[in-house]
């Protein structure tokens, strides 16, 4: 195994320090040198990265290389172009409609923009619900399961609201009983729910359509809550499935719905895209003389190559090949699953899921390597496009020789993991 | 000159749509076909840029270009080095170690992050000024003068705060008499300051000494007033500037700086940089073992690219050609103003400005070609590094010749704008 400093460090601090006294005999400052160092390293570090939702290597950078001459700013709202010419703002509404689409929403009733990621995609959902009901009462309460990613109790801080906490499944997905049981506690307050469209550590799925049903049940009426769909990375998922009940749709009555463009569809610069109903934005509305355009968006001045890196993705990749890619992942989910499942190590596979979720690797060094992402005594991996069953069985091998070693002394025993991930996935002594 | 069609419009719509069902006899729908027009579109456009404080051309694209094959993402805390390994955390730290360095702030006392912009950096200032203060009082009350971006009444809206908006003066500047007053209505009650180190429009700098002052005499001391300072454009341009009062540093009382890296410095994409104490950051923190990091920042997965297209500007340019840069630019802006002033034309540029704020032009249509910025009856031109004085006397002839076709008949005649940028500067008939 590579040692830790190499994983770790790429070249000598010293090297890349701006202001740097030291004598460079070798040229080792020099920094074409550090970017050549820097390149060798992330060529070789792609190829041990299983942990994160992010398609690590982008196939198209030749072809958009040329737009870096530019400083691209797609500021304020993408639909007023107004003078600052060196947007690319035609790109990013053609993004836009594409998801609307897909998300049922008609062109003329829909706003959305593309975001620098799913934490500001969340925190302008969020923001929306709750401006877009504060009318009613100014204290609105925000509901997400423990299982939500942080940027949502990030937001209730910021916006200094009430989060309640709704326990989860086993699975990942939010508890409905829990979540009636919440709601009742606080009627007459309009609601804010986060659904979850794959939860970040399990990909567990919320069950929509339950939870709108459950709220007219609490006779929260429309007009007293909103739902925002946190569908960062199962949002381009889901749609290529079949038989998967429950998809996301505006013909349902949600508020917003956020998918990152770094995860699935393959950016190389985290971004995302935020779709919502023209009217929930409108009170969002303030009219900024100096850029010309209304500012409705969280960042202001934005990035203009990720829309169109967006853009060339889905143009070039299509429906067809998106599928393919969604099919072509659950694939090697199932056979990685299976192979730790006969290695009688712990594990976890949700249906319609890339996420594989396992007994935590013992040792820091290994975990560090393959860069998984670990909860409590559970780590994973997500099978995104960019690894190959190459990559897994690699791993697989790696972590099957590890074990021996990390338990061979007979003092450690693998966890029972048994509450994280249920009875039927914990492959400890107990449960085999 | 060009047909409004042709300097908002790239290429026809229909070839943009991602699913496009069009016949394509010509190829105009291929997606190469449309980036190559995209890059011929840029490429005229960047040559009639004036209006927006940014870096239009990048001359490092070809030495950054390979970097683009990789997703890079320094989600969480930049000085925690943690399990996703395609990051840039190392450059990042090095660009912030030389902007404290800049702001006199010791490498153990200060924290920060690469943030996507100014609006990003404003929010995550003021956020920490409100809530280091909480403990002490639960309403903060925000402290901004009516030449603040718009990002920091945004900020109010979504932290909840109430907003003191403070008069400024004829330069942009804040109005610290007018700042007193209202300090004292809101006695009891922590002060979060904004002060402006070059102001969106006018290019105006807060005094940011009678403000400490004025903050004393009000009896605020120090544990009940956080100052954030919007550097901007301004936090590039100041530093090499000598014999400027009131410069911006860690030695005085001042709780945050942010600075953009795509305005001086020259990033292709939106970002800038945060400089906070660390002891202000603390109560932030909030342990997330998801990405093993403290997640300090406002945007959790954020990009990897710009902290080393930052680092090699500062890396390749150092003091030296920063220097250079800033001199060059406020003599062309001195030049630009000299050329309006002769030509009879209302005008003002500030002192250590490159922004010259001049009577706005009566057509849209040529507003929209060379990209000005407009605000009531006034236009600006900022004079950044990638303009040159080539551009400024194409600007200067074909401003004239219009002016002559806009005021020949007799009815329509230069507003006087006498209160917007003081008499001295004023040319309307009137003032002259």
């Amino acid at each position: 195994m590579e040692g830790k400093e190499n994983i770790l460090r790429i070249t000598p601090k010293s090297s890349i320090e701006v202001e740097n006294e030291e004598a460079d005999e070798n040229g080792q400052n020099d920094p074409i040198h550090v970017l050549n160092d820097f390149h060798k390293f992330l060529s070789i570090r792609a190829n041990y990265h299983l942990g994160y939702p992010f398609h690590i290597k982008y196939e198209d950078s030749d072809t958009m290389a040329p737009l870096l001459q530019f400083h691209l700013n797609n500021l304020g709202d993408p639909f007023v172009d107004r003078n600052y010419g060196l947007n690319s703002k035609q790109f990013e509404v053609a993004v836009l409609d594409w998801f609307a689409e897909l998300w049922d929403i008609p062109k003329e009733d829909y706003w959305g923009y593309i975001t620098n990621g799913g934490t500001e995609g969340n925190l302008h959902g969020i923001l929306i619900g709750l401006v877009s009901k504060r009318e009613l009462h100014p204290e609105g309460v925000l509901y997400a399961s423990q299982e939500s990613h942080y940027s949502i109790s990030k937001a209730a801080r910021m916006y200094r609201i009430k989060l309640e906490t709704v326990n989860a499944l086993v699975t990942g997905e939010m508890d409905c009983q829990d979540l009636r049981n919440k709601l009742l506690l606080n009627r007459g307050k309009p609601a804010i729910i986060n659904v979850n469209i794959g939860t970040t550590f399990k990909g567990g799925v919320d069950d929509i359509d339950l939870i709108i049903k459950i709220l007219e049940e609490c006779e929260f009426s429309e007009d007293q809550f909103y739902i925002h769909c946190d569908a960062a990375l199962s949002g381009l998922i889901i749609p290529f499935l079949n038989d998967v009940p429950n998809k996301v749709s505006f013909k349902k009555p949600i508020g917003s719905v956020c998918v990152s463009g770094h995860k699935f569809l393959g950016c190389p610069i985290p971004c995302g895209v935020q779709i919502t109903r023209k009217k929930h934005i409108n009170v969002l509305s303030n009219n900024i003389d100096y850029i010309a355009s209304k500012d409705l968006t969280i960042s202001g001045s934005r990035n203009g190559h990720t829309p169109v890196f967006m853009w060339y993705s889905l143009k070039t990749k299509g429906h067809k090949q998106l599928e393919t890619d969604v099919h072509e992942c659950l694939k090697r989910a199932c056979f990685l699953k299976d192979q730790l499942k006969e290695a009688r190590i712990s594990c976890m596979l949700n249906e319609f899921s890339n996420t594989v979720v396992f007994e935590k690797p013992l040792d820091d060094e290994f975990v560090l390597k393959w860069q998984l992402s670990c909860k409590g005594d559970l780590a994973h991996v997500i099978v995104m496009p960019t690894v190959t069953t190459e990559n897994l069985k690699m791993f697989i091998d790696e972590l099957k020789q590890s074990r021996l070693s990390w338990f061979q002394k007979g003092s450690f025993y693998p966890s029972c993991v048994e509450e994280e991930i249920g009875e039927e996935n914990c492959d400890c002594d107990a449960h085999f």
